[in-house]
């Protein structure tokens, strides 16, 4: 199935004139090994420290398992805005992306009281909350410091604003009563805030250390939002169809959490019944169960998927306004891996 | 007692021709105030969200009623380096002090569990856990925003620098076994990461911004790191001689969350028994009140005021390396305040 996906993109890139009939459009990941190879060690470096039990706590999700899926964005964005090389700068970019998320991955699971991530146990749930809290600001302060040292306060400013979009993109989450109408709108600010800033405001970093043109810095911008949307929305549908395990959490995990996303809220058009479970963060008895079957009979996936695909048609059309190469390449690949992921 | 005490201050700076005989040294509360009038209009400002909730937790201790102790210090070292002016980023850099300070309060009574701060119900008490550990993130992030928006990465690096220590600092709070030799050092590097680092960095950020002779920054940070630890001990001897109410926190609270702070560990000197109470943090029953009791049987009490008294001395050493201004002499007379607080 994904074979003949990808055929079909590249057949509709090739179409309209996006790439050559001939080009063989590189897998992102392959292409940006080389960049990544002593990510995680050089992560490690920043978080040095004396003192042996912060460090294994900080070391934890370091551990070089996790997919580097925004490091590879950023270093991919880098050389597609070079041409050719990788800014000392930029490769710091990278780096701090992978620590701030990881920072905010660290307080949300005390936030939820998650003791599972990526198939481990979480911080918490091995250390404490009151440890966890502190890894979680270590880390993040460790990025600062990273951050400063490149030198450029609008980079500054472009990722302070990602630490302020997480906050409150997961303070929205915790809101439980919303309008009806409002709803999907907060929906997608939230998950712009929670996923798609850090990737958007990372591209965007790594453009302006080497162009002084704001249509480059918004196509490094647009691309990084879209694709994070999308990334995000398909993480929401896979809650619905992925079994356990597969995620490294439980399937439904949003739903146990009072979450409505996506599938959850397409599905409310066709159910109404839906609207009350979400209104009380499907807190009663039974709440969750029936609305994981309301999501299983309605198209509330499919219609998910279908926004997902349209986020992604958007961060090719924007990515292609970039001068060839193959980087350029393997991003608009990358939106198709995005699609049809299955874990 | 206060005024003998000052009046023996002002007769030993003339004994060694710190200040004139007929200089008085100003209030530095009354000489800051014209700088700090609007500090938290404008630390609300930079909190700005539509979102109601937040917005009331993030406020909540940008009440007024502080003391604004650090920006005080920031302002009058910026003037007394300045000699007349207060440029806007040192301004700033007095903000971000009280909001670096006042994220770090709210993370700290997470960590502890504290119910009460300043007199009042802190933020997790009324909102929760969940909700304070966002607010901590975001105050924070909201003084990156501002930090970068000033526009010198050095500035950025050094208050960077102060949040990572706030966490070590914390993080060695938590850590139970200690050699018993390295007990005191460990206790004096913890009380300058708490407490002290804050201070002196901002400090020499100030300094940066004005000067690029790095011993103005040296002393400007010395002043700082002085005056910060001699406040922190002030506080530890409070903890055992101030009623309830009076910090608006219980006294012995640090032997209560475990700590063995100055007073404990001067009488540990005279009372070996206390050393097993410290290895087990005061967990046994009893061992809170025997403890109380062998502090208020030592010199324990007046050996940290003793030692206070010579940081002190060496802040005011400092700072009169300066050019002589009624801000440098309110940072001497603040030195003398800092000892003789009761509350």
């Amino acid at each position: 199935l994904n074979i003949i996906r990808w055929e079909f993109l590249r057949l509709h890139l090739i179409k309209y004139g996006r790439i050559h009939s001939d080009v063989k459009l590189k897998d992102p990941f392959a292409l940006a090994q080389k960049d990544l190879n002593h990510l995680y060690d050089d992560i490690k470096k920043e978080l040095f420290v004396s003192k042996a039990e912060l460090k294994s706590l900080c070391d934890y999700y370091f551990d070089g398992k996790g997919k580097a899926f925004r490091p590879m964005i950023v270093v991919l964005m880098s050389r597609a805005l070079n041409i050719h090389n990788l800014l000392p700068g930029q490769r710091s970019i990278a780096m701090i992306s992978e620590m701030i998320h990881t920072a905010s991955l660290v307080h949300d699971d005390v936030i939820d009281g998650s003791d599972k991530r990526r198939g481990k146990s979480t911080i918490n749930e091995v250390w404490g909350e009151r440890k966890a809290i502190l890894a979680g600001d270590f880390i993040l302060s460790a990025a600062s410091m990273a951050l400063a040292r490149i030198g450029n306060t609008t980079v500054v400013s472009v990722l302070s604003q990602v630490i302020e979009d997480l906050v409150r993109g997961e303070f929205m989450q915790l809101g439980s009563k919303e309008n009806e109408n409002e709803r999907f709108k907060h929906y997608l600010e939230k998950t712009f805030k929670k996923t798609a800033s850090l990737i958007a405001n990372s591209c965007k970093a790594v453009s302006i250390l080497v162009s002084s043109d704001p249509e480059v810095h918004e196509i490094a911008f647009q691309y990084g939002r879209n694709v994070g949307i999308a990334f995000q929305l398909v993480d929401d549908v896979l809650d619905f169809t992925s079994c356990a395990n597969h995620l490294g959490k439980p399937s439904a995990a949003d739903l146990r959490l009072g979450l409505a996303t996506g599938p959850v809220l397409f599905a409310c058009q066709q159910f109404p019944e839906l609207h009350a479970m979400i209104m009380r963060r499907f807190s009663s008895k039974g709440d969750v169960d029936r609305a994981w079957q309301y999501v299983q009979q309605s198209d509330g996936v499919e219609q998910t998927t279908y926004l997902a695909r349209r986020y992604c048609q958007e961060a090719i059309r924007q990515i292609s306004l970039l001068r060839p190469s193959a980087e350029r390449d393997a991003l608009i690949r990358l939106t198709e891996m995005v699609l049809s992921r299955d874990k």
